[in-house]
């Protein structure tokens, strides 16, 4: 089973959050999920090759951006929007509504 | 004369402003600007080496964060608050004061 390493909500630091979001294609996959459903990666920006976006899908999953669940060979993402507006309220909702 | 760039303000861009407040330094930049005062170079962050700072400044002028106004041999740095306010309206204020 692959285990990988999520911040507990705490350990969330807003310059890590901030450095995700800071890159047009991990802002465009943030976005791509904002309405907090969990979506299979392939669905996520299909149109970006898969070797870019794997890089990404770690930086997000490392800040405490979004979830990472695998499962058999897919893996499975979603915004962990409850514990990012816990601790930095309001922030995700201004980054995803406001023009890129 | 030193003619530095400086984006417009219709061209500063979310993304570029998240990029350039996701790093710890350039972040304590802006908070020590946080009042809108301007300041010398050498004032802020003044146990952070020049060497260090330099490209800091860069990054985050060419985002549109602040404004360096050389007069001399010296530098000024400012928030482009007003700029960053109008742009992405509440941005600035939850950034600055939130836990790092």
């Amino acid at each position: 089973m692959v285990v990988l390493h999520h911040p507990d909500p705490a350990e969330i630091e807003l310059v890590d959050v901030l450095a995700a979001l800071g890159h047009p294609v991990r802002l465009d996959i943030a976005r791509a999920l904002a309405d907090g459903e969990e979506r299979y990666c392939g669905e996520v920006l299909p149109d970006v090759p898969k070797s870019s976006k794997t890089h990404h899908w770690r930086a997000l999953r490392e800040s405490g951006v979004l979830f990472q669940r695998h499962e058999g060979r897919r893996f499975y993402l979603s915004l962990r929007r409850a514990d990012l507006d816990a601790r930095f309220p309001g922030l995700l909702d201004l980054v995803l509504t406001e023009p890129r």
